[in-house]
């Protein structure tokens, strides 16, 4: 009953949302994604396979390990192998490639022999500990079970097999069987937050609603008393977790120290805390929950305006690898895991999703461009952990980690990126991100063709060519980014006066084939300031052109980048330098470098000696990928 | 053979020290410090005594502790007893009280009845762990014993018993019938120094050479080949070390990677560094080794001019409560543990002995007045174990530590703070620190008396009378602080130009009783610069004046401090505010503070707008005294 009406309002709801175009409508040909693509599927995604092979991540699933045997199944090891398969899966759709989809049919089987009777699913529990099961709420069974639950809609949605789809069928149906609010259920919910999003993905690929239910009570459940992790406690007060930190007792680092509608306080551990948001999101679009929207709503105006780093990277503390406390934005110890950038770009689209308003694609691409694709290599085969926004030189992309959440989910985010390019809604076409591209879609019932022309991010000048079917009267919706003023538009190369509707140049009218727009949005080099309750910045400035954060690096400005100022006067320039690291914008000034006092002692009564120096600042994506050395994203401004 | 070839050295090298007049021949008249030593006498000294009782410290020594039971002693319990009675005894020796020494007497033999019949003394090992004794080289024994016999020295000195040195020389033969270049004893030493410079003060004490020489050993031994460490992780493997962090395999946190004379670097926990350092000068001192002696200078300039807080701190990580690398002393995650201060108070005191350079001194002063001190409360009462140059107001003093070595450590510092005032050497008397006292003392053959009086900390005018038993002729050495510039002296009222050597005013005349010497100190505010390799400090000035370090306080100067800044042209004025804190000079200036920008938003592309405020700094020493909130040493310097 409760399930009907909330896939009744379900139904209703979802009508009104934004629609993403998906990936595989939309096609890059530009010189910044397409090749970036290319590297996630000719590189990252079988370096992920590889290393997943290597580490026994695959071997895990023959339920053969034995005790004092290396390579023992973890907990959420299942959570890599499954975002591998959601990563190649998205590549399979776009790009097609027999070999991979028989290895991944091979995976698939392997996995699904791994699966018991009831449908639970996870090999360290199977085979590790077996009897152990939902013990502790940090096992992390659930998030693993919704990552594999992702991955199966993936494939399914890019092959039109069912193997992987079903498996993850008999795990939601375990999962069912164990957790809900029905006497005899575990009225709880996972320490890690991830299977709600993951339900309601299986709800719309399955169209099974009981999957939509699950997902609510995961939520509903959240944080209510009697809280479930003392429950749990109270049951099993050995229960081991394993080789993960322990957050015991703070129930905020789980997001789960109030039920959800009542937080208006983003805390704990970043990836966690976007993850719920995502299904708190999903839910509130699914059935129409204005309480859970609402909830949402100032969850994402507390990140935004309170937690968030200048790249898009959230996460101050490698403590909780989480956030700390409202403006604390630590440079150096910044954690700004990569996960927690592209699950703030998850929520930011399910958002937009629902409020139609520019501000929310304008955070995803600030974390787009800036702390999402610095965690990954520009060849595609290291990637950080951690995104801080000054380094010492200890920083390094690496090939892979222990915990590697953050390597395939970079992967499935780039190999699914064109469904956020543009999104249709009634008799809207909205273009979000500003990429050469072309696409297909449907818009007021007409199949509609554009194609993007632009150099973006190097240049704000954008044509697109409107191809319809037909003639069909829509409102064209170019988002005009925060970081922009002054931008224009003309149509068919004659000036218009676009209105702004919620941050979206609008223009509406009948579209013929060829209709052409050209959006100006000027590019100038900004100095970027924060604000002054954020202490780490005070004085200091960020250098922003576009959507792109800049950085000094040591290898252009010498070691000591905190020796180094930028005068508040000096003139900024900028340049394509097509030969450095792929072909990047380069921000240049003069500047002032306060000189080592020429005796031994630290502290002196007279002020440093400065000198003139050069300044050369790079797009911080592309750090760490010439000689190691220092980095710093916030330069100090002097007079 | 080894052994009487270090002591006939020995008596030799020590004849060329400079001696420091005993704080038993000084007394305080000031306003600084003899209230400091009589809240020491009457609060913190007692403190201690009622916080040992309460956790168990004492009762440890009746040795009827058994499993299951609370208060199981700890394996580094003893050193806090130790450095109670030690602080005890200083304050019985300059202020008798009867009931004190019984307590003392009574403490005595219960500690005495731990003993075990060969001497050894932990009662962790004997009740906790017994027949695990010498496993770990982090155990930390060596280290009570060490703190245990300087109490017993100490106590001799100030009551003539034996008591507690007997049971301390029972120790150190257990010690010499385990360690040692002998066949048949360990070849090794301890994971924290103590033991070292305790046994020379064993030695002084009692004349018995074989101290000198197990200390010797210890300092010979220690980071020799093969290693000893890796020798008893060889010989117990699963040696368990009690509530400790282990640093295994990083022996350079033990600053055992490498022989002592080998080391050019300060590494490691900072105490132990200190402490074993302190060992080295003495040997140095005792036994005229120069190799020492060289390294010790080594260590020292390595960590004054690298490693040292402008508060004298030393110890940037918490990670190791100790050194990381050169120039790096982030201020709001300083360590700066109060131990370690005081710890580079000893360490400087005796290389002065040896160098009779002022610059030991002013080191000394400088972490004195400022990260020492603000270890304890103006009331004495309360301890701060770490001591950071900035705070959100997270930091306060406590009562007591789970490791408590910093309140009895600073107590024994200050109970005997009258031994660093003066010192003599052949024909010289040096006045080292200036502070309203008087002083009785043998210079080249005859007693003199000298009174000082200034108002220091607080005023640079010093007035000296000489009164000698008899007309002498020797050099007054009035040491000239680092951070003045422009001293003058008078004698008997008349200008005269004092030489000056190794950072001493000198005025070498026959004195005659009431000659008087004026010292003028000209004590002006200075802005502080760090050198621009200190990242953390760039663009930033400390205010001192005198031997003090400001600091701002958030109940003076609102909070986000670092949104505040003092113009570089504004002036500072200093005022003595009898009515605050005790009576403490505070400066004020004209300064600007960044406004917070009126939306909600994070990141502007314009300047935060600013507004005039007032600042007002306190010396850093009294912090933390009044409404919590935060505190910053190092303050943003704008044009």
């Amino acid at each position: 009953m409760a399930k009907n009406s909330a896939a009744r309002s379900a139904t209703a709801a979802t009508r009104s949302l934004v629609q993403a175009v998906p990936f595989t409508a939309v096609r890059f040909t530009d010189a910044f994604w397409a090749p970036r693509q290319e590297t996630v599927r000719t590189r990252a995604i079988p370096a992920n396979e590889r290393q997943c092979e290597l580490t026994g991540r695959f071997r895990q699933y023959d339920l053969t390990w034995k005790p004092g045997q290396p390579d023992e199944p973890h907990i959420f090891w299942d959570s890599d192998v499954a975002k591998y398969i959601e990563a190649a899966s998205f590549s399979l759709a776009s790009h097609p490639d027999a070999a991979l989809e028989q290895r991944l049919d091979t995976l698939i089987a392997r996995i699904a022999s791994a699966q018991q009777p009831d449908g639970y699913l996870n090999p360290h529990f199977t085979v590790v500990r077996p009897g152990q099961r939902w013990k502790h709420f940090d096992d992390h069974e659930l998030y693993g079970m919704g990552h594999l639950i992702e991955a199966g809609v993936a494939h399914h949605a890019a092959t039109g097999k069912r193997t992987l789809l079903e498996v993850c069928i008999r795990i939601a149906d375990c999962i069912d069987g164990v957790f809900g609010p029905r006497p005899g259920q575990r009225h709880g919910y996972c320490g890690h937050e991830e299977v709600e999003l993951a339900l309601v993905a299986l709800w719309k690929a399955t169209g099974e609603c009981r999957y939509l239910a699950m997902a609510t009570h995961f939520i509903d459940a959240r944080g209510t008393a009697p809280h479930y992790f003392d429950t749990l406690r109270a049951e099993s007060p050995d229960a081991y977790v394993y080789k993960t930190q322990r957050h015991e007792g703070n129930w905020s680092y789980y997001q789960a120290h109030l039920p959800v509608r009542e937080q208006t306080e983003v805390t704990g551990h970043a990836v966690r805390a976007v993850y719920l948001y995502c299904g708190m999101a999903d839910i509130a679009a699914a059935t129409g929950d204005q309480g859970l929207a609402k909830a949402g709503r100032t969850l994402w105006n507390h990140t935004v305006t309170k937690l968030m780093y200048v790249t898009g990277g959230i996460g101050s503390s490698r403590h909780n690898e989480g956030f700390t406390f409202d403006h604390d934005l630590p440079n150096e110890t910044a954690y700004c895991e990569t996960c927690a950038s592209v699950g703030l770009i998850f929520w930011a689209q399910r958002l937009f999703q629902q409020e139609r308003d520019s501000q929310y694609i304008d955070v995803l691409e600030r974390a787009l461009y800036n702390a999402a694709i610095a965690g990954i290599s520009l060849d595609g085969e290291r990637f950080f952990y951690e995104n801080p926004l000054a380094s010492l030189g200890q920083h390094h992309r690496q090939e892979w980690f222990g915990c590697s959440c953050c390597p395939p989910n970079i992967a499935r985010l780039l190999a699914s990126l064109g469904g956020y390019v543009y999104a249709t809604a009634d008799s809207s076409l909205y273009v979000q991100l500003y990429a050469a591209s072309t696409a297909t879609m449907t818009v007021a019932g007409t199949v509609v063709a554009l194609s993007q022309q632009t150099a973006y991010p190097w240049s704000g000048a954008v044509e697109l060519t409107v191809t319809p079917a037909a003639v069909v009267r829509f409102a064209l919706r170019l988002r005009q980014p925060a970081w922009c003023s002054g931008a224009s538009v003309r149509l068919n190369c004659k000036a218009v006066k676009a209105r702004v509707e919620q941050g979206y140049l609008v223009i509406e009218r009948e579209w013929q084939a060829g209709d052409t727009v050209q959006l100006d949005l000027p590019m100038a080099i900004e100095r970027v300031h924060a604000d002054p309750r954020v202490r780490q910045d005070v004085g200091r400035v960020a250098l922003s052109r576009g959507p792109l954060i800049f950085c000094l690096e040591g290898c252009d400005n010498g070691a000591d980048l905190d020796a180094v100022s930028l005068p508040r006067g000096a003139t900024t320039t900028w340049r394509l330098d097509k030969k450095l690291l792929g072909g990047v914008g380069v921000i240049r000034s003069r500047g002032r470098r306060a000189l080592p006092f020429s005796d031994d002692a630290t502290y002196h009564t007279t002020a440093p000696q400065t000198a003139a120096c050069a300044l050369t600042a790079i797009p911080y994506y592309a750090w760490d990928h010439r000689a190691p050395g220092a980095m710093q994203v916030w330069i100090r401004e002097t007079v």
